[in-house]
């Protein structure tokens, strides 16, 4: 059996969505710049994708969405353009993370750091959750940028991007959202939201890899990070990527029209999944799961490195992970739990577990089977591990 | 009949390419760097994909090829990370390009000058080719970079990149050369060429849109653009476009291997229609054959305007261009023909046919029919042409 849990990783592609690709992989192949029929033939296809993003995330058509290659091109976009614009022209000096962000945030704000920027990095509290109360003192006149993601890809964490974004909209500073563990998961609304900037990536909700967004709010536009021929209505050049952007726009509207069970009928397989992984002696969790995305489980099974449960369930066909893939050939602890006040075994023993809507019951049970045994094998051989404690 | 002859804006993906990625848009859907076997089955594919595309630019094993989503990122990448690392510091303020680079070396530039860089644009000469002597008198001790183009989008023109980049190498300044339209049209080596920076588009040789690359002589490694989750050896962050990589590995193979097929055999169909196109009375073609890529022909028809021409071959199936599809939007005259002393009557008259592998002589046949009549209906009505010429 091959069992994929992986899913704040990547995802499959959706086969409906796949098929939405296929006339622009093969005959429909023209440049839609051109000024031809194999140009033309693009432009429906594409103005009905952005219209499924733009419902999706109930953005106003006069805001921009901005097709991008993936969610790191989204955030670099981001965090470059607020330097240049503000923080390069002595304007401002100051921005602000959560210390959870995604390495594409984290290692962006190291690089603007060292062109002088000054950073903040919120911390969590013992739940992995930023508390938006934690914000407040740290807005100052001279704070450009808060960027803050909607839910956070280890834990499942929601953090309070509505209380967060209207904090920074009645204090003047401009609200990033790092969005990518929410699509599909989290009711989104731009319209009542004063979110200003929206990151997203389509291989994250069944979309292929290689294509992304990023959502501006009208009047808050940023000077591009890809100049050039003036594609994007100029905020972003580049020969279209037709087949990844009608392949967005499928995913985006089956996201939506998904949601409903992602929300039910999800959680109630991965809570039973949970509530079965829990009896095992000596295992934890940190967020509680009510305050995570349904698809998402971090647990630490004590006395067992993460790796080496991995590599029991990926000798089962199973796939799961320890924490970030962007960060997990590091093979470190796992740097939410870092963030917590937890020790440092738990932080190195945990394993996540992220579903998706093709996720079955039968494919849980076969993993809780494996995990169970797992558990067995390596704390019979583990040096940190006796059934009393450690 | 529906003729294809846009290939330097965009070409078709080869089938056998397709054929390649379809099982990473399908089964094998891991993210690579996950530590499981869905992850795992990819890296064979990958590895053998960049080895293609190192062999194809006979890149040594030391230098870095970068994966990017396109073109216009290799050389946002490539300018701005210049702007960082040499002007922003103050050790140099000047960069040099041609006058007829792709807009997404233009726009870039433009916004470095408003950030206070130098730069030069060279000339082209009445052919449409950059003379190496001409970049010899604009070469400083402040100049951090050259950026010229190995073959024109518009003209087809090849320019003398080993010559200005030894140029460039004996004082010491950085060279990078935009090879979009030069990939399968143009041998190269980079072990014997000392290019610092090469840029290259999956697209425009039927990868699929999406894809790029950035090549990095050893030493001479950029500041990333995407800063992240340190993919790409920590060049280019961001998940790896998985079937893009395998896709473009193929497809650069395929390039090579059918070289000596569109240097002579698509060369004798090129030559062959334009010599019956030069038949046409009151024709003009800029750059000489030999002096051209083997699949493109920019030729004026005095007295009509191109896009006036572009309708009647699109109504008859055919796709062409009046120049770059990046600029085609604006319906402007011809940018390279502006750059060069012609009448402003043959710029506006242009058009670009830009043939592929798949091209076949009766498609151009039958394309030759349709410019016949076009010219004879069009010029009927022209108030600018009389059989005496304007």
């Amino acid at each position: 059996m091959r069992v994929y849990l992986d899913n704040n990783a990547t995802t499959m592609i959706d086969p409906i969505v796949l098929n939405e690709m296929k006339p622009f992989n093969e005959e429909k192949y023209g440049n839609p710049n051109s000024l031809h029929a194999f140009a033309s033939e693009t432009h429906i296809p594409l103005k009905t994708a952005m219209q499924k993003i733009y419902a999706g995330l109930h953005a106003h058509k006069d805001d921009s969405v901005v097709i991008t290659s993936c969610a790191t091109e989204s955030n670099n976009w981001v965090l470059k353009s607020i330097y240049f614009q503000y923080i390069l022209t002595g304007q401002k000096n100051h921005i602000v993370l959560s210390s959870v962000e995604h390495p594409s945030i984290m290692a962006t704000a190291k690089f603007m750091e060292a062109q002088g920027c000054r950073v903040t990095y919120l911390p969590v509290n013992n739940e992995g959750i930023v508390e938006a109360s934690t914000l407040r003192d740290f807005l100052t006149p001279k704070t450009a940028l808060v960027s803050i993601m909607w839910a956070n890809n280890e834990t499942g964490a929601i953090f309070p991007i509505e209380e967060m974004s209207q904090m920074c909209s009645e204090k003047g500073v401009l609200f990033h959202t790092d969005a990518v563990q929410a699509i599909g998961k989290i009711p989104i609304d731009l319209q009542s939201t004063p979110i200003d900037y929206l990151t997203l990536s389509g291989h994250k909700f069944h979309a292929p890899k290689g294509v992304g967004a990023l959502y501006m709010r009208k009047g808050k536009e940023l000077e591009p990070l890809f100049h050039g021929g003036a594609q994007m209505g100029g905020y972003r050049s580049g020969t279209l990527n037709v087949a990844g952007i009608v392949a967005l726009g499928r995913a985006m509207e089956l996201a939506i029209d998904s949601m409903d069970y992602e929300l039910e009928d999800m959680r109630d397989i991965r809570d039973e999944f949970e509530d079965e992984l829990l009896e095992i002696p000596d295992t934890f969790v940190v967020t509680p799961r009510e305050k995570r995305t349904a698809n998402t489980i971090l647990i630490s099974f004590r006395g067992i490195e993460g790796e080496s449960m991995l590599w029991d369930l990926n000798r089962a066909g199973i796939g799961a992970s320890t924490g970030s893939a962007c960060a997990s050939e590091d093979l470190e602890s796992n740097s939410v739990m870092d963030m917590i006040d937890v020790d440092e075994d738990l932080a190195h023993t945990a394993i996540r577990f992220s579903l998706s809507r093709f996720t079955t019951k039968e494919e849980l049970d076969y993993t809780l089977e494996v995990v169970k045994k797992a558990v067995e094998r390596l704390r019979s051989i583990s040096s940190s591990y006796s059934s009393k404690g450690v």
